[in-house]
């Protein structure tokens, strides 16, 4: 039996279902699965929140004795490892299944391929591959933790209109230069609940002082870890960071060769290895975790390696031309607001594709396909992603 | 001297501007201005909330004395009558504009046209009409009041993959359902921001007991006035709306022939005349304003005579349905969610253009023209606009 037209109809509902979670399930990916029988859904289900339970066994339980003979889809293969519950590959069997479609095979050595040959050899027909691009692109971050060992990283940059992120001598407590309106800012707050983690450099963290956490309504408590790149551990004991360190958690990344940002070698001036000890000691005291990586890659790793599957780069200029430098951008979204900034003004290193100075050509950055358009009140969104 | 690409460019840019402030500048437009001299943008302004001052005189004091030769452009013909302040048409031939470029006449009759006059009339270049239909739509809900005197109307609906917008018997206190996810709940906040008032039907107060206010971090104070179709009074006094009107103002338009709704019919098993005296007298006490209008049209006559521009009409199916057949929507945003209810759901009178049940084409409803769509996480958005 060959994939039909309404098994991508079925998976496309499925993996917009999947990012119902997306940032909330630790280290398991947000995966969804629909029962179908008689062309109606009687069941569905997203992994819940903290990992568990896995999308399957809710939407068969759901589904109850209409699983019995019914096609499930499912965004991911099914897990056929035991760990703290047993493998959905055998759910299945158990629930009378007759066939399962699947977006992507799991890339988890525990798992590849060996959750869909469970199922083949009950006799269920096994379809997957559907739509594997979106899939790919629904758990981005998974698969990036699983295969590279590294964090899925988003840049976030948001831009004026005559391309500046900011103004040089932006003072500390001046607040935010507002560039983008409230629609695009509530987006932000979004971002930020889907995202493991989240990463500014110091110059950024004294010239606005952010708390960086999540502010929507119903989502407070789905703020990320908030990193900074500080090697001169500058970020002040009185800032909003690290006034909340104890509510949400905040690491300080001490790179030994670190972007250089106007406000860190402002704050360093005459630093001494006495001075350099208190800082540390007065940080730790207020919750503040401090890392020394030797590389912005060797701080990724450290992420993954504690779970941290999708990390923003929030600013400023200096940090997001590091990332892409490095090579370690997968996905850019580039807010354009319709304010200019003018004299004083900071150059973004991306403009939005249509008001290039020398060109008027949509054009995404190198490397870069652009994704998707919108537009958020007077502010405009391109979405890109790595081309490669 | 003709109109040319790069006037369209910065009217585009201005138009953008000028939503900054929508729903926030009282009985005024949200307007925007820019003035370019030699190729840059040397002032920019939107229309400040509370309505003033104007965008003009503001961007023209950025600009200074380089305002002297240079082109303005702004997003509604500039005012010529003396209210509170002098008007902006003097203001810009003091500034000794060169050129000024216009999208919208001004429908106002105190204005029309004569603001063009004394500029041209003074040896400015005027142009006008500007990209003049997406004026038209930045500026929908002030030409609404002003040349129909009624407010301008969006509809609000979240539909569920299966085309329901709700549960029956979903029992008050349950909590709303959730159709959508936090991405699209977060846009719904911020169209409240840009609304100057929001109305749901009285079922929908009672299922929900929702409040109603925009609660995103820095909006928090641009709640719009509460609207409730409640003939009978029904609304509870320890309902969430009731318990905060001191702070953000409730109106219960108690028409005499409303929507039927569920909730309302049984709060109203054998009210009295004297009950309903009680009712109105503790309501009114409470801090909420009760008017009885004869029909739809007339409540929303007496809104525009007290300066609401901009209607959200969130809910439920019945008042949906009551404003689409009485002719009453201007606007239907109709966000999708990824979730089926299933059994026991409430029909919606409207569906995503891709899961209508008899055609899988894209069809706007009726009267009405897809105007973009747009993906908020797990959820889409249908954004129609009254096509005559």
């Amino acid at each position: 039996m060959a994939v039909t037209p309404e098994d991508r109809r079925y998976m496309a509902a499925a993996l917009r279902l999947s990012r119902w979670n997306t940032g909330l399930t630790a280290t398991n990916p947000s995966v969804a699965a629909l029962v179908v029988s008689d062309g109606a859904i009687v069941g569905q289900a997203v992994t819940a929140p903290g990992g568990r339970p896995h999308a399957e066994t809710q939407a068969l339980a759901i589904a109850g004795d209409r699983a019995r003979g019914a096609t499930l889809y499912v965004t991911l293969e099914p897990c056929s490892h035991h760990g703290r519950t047993p493998p959905c590959a055998n759910a299945i069997v158990a629930a009378g299944v007759a066939r399962v479609v699947v977006s992507l095979t799991d890339p988890d050595p525990r798992v590849s391929g060996r959750g869909l040959a469970i199922l083949r050899e009950a006799g269920i027909t096994v379809e997957s591959g559907v739509m594997e691009e979106e899939g790919r692109r629904a758990l981005s971050a998974y698969l990036m933790r699983q295969t590279r060992g590294r964090p899925h990283v988003t840049l976030k940059l948001a831009v004026s209109a005559d391309g500046m992120i900011g103004r040089q001598g932006h003072a500390p407590g001046e607040g935010q230069l507002a560039i983008t309106g409230p629609a695009a800012r509530a987006q932000s707050h979004v971002l930020r609940a889907e995202s493991d983690a989240i990463l500014v450099g110091i110059g950024t963290a004294l010239a606005d002082d952010p708390d960086l956490t999540c502010r929507l309504p119903g989502l407070e408590h789905r703020s990320p870890l908030r990193i900074v790149l500080d090697r001169h551990l500058a970020l002040p004991v009185t800032s909003k960071l690290v006034r909340t360190a104890h509510a949400v958690p905040v690491l300080i990344a001490a790179l030994p060769s670190p972007p250089r940002e106007e406000g860190a070698r402002r704050a360093d001036e005459g630093a001494t290895p006495a001075e350099h000890t208190a800082r540390h000691q007065a940080l730790t005291a207020a919750g503040v975790e401090i890392l020394a990586p030797e590389s912005l890659p060797m701080l990724l790793a450290a992420l993954a390696a504690r779970g941290i599957s999708s990390l923003l780069v929030e600013g400023g200029a200096t940090v997001a031309k590091s990332f892409l430098e490095a090579g370690l951008v997968d996905r850019i979204l580039l807010f354009t607001g319709a304010t200019t900034v003018g004299e004083g003004g900071i150059d973004s290193p991306l403009r939005h594709p249509d008001i290039g100075a020398e060109s008027s050509t949509a054009t995404a950055p190198a490397g870069f396909r652009l994704l998707r358009t919108a537009t958020f009140g007077p502010d405009r969104l391109a979405e890109y992603e790595r081309s490669s």
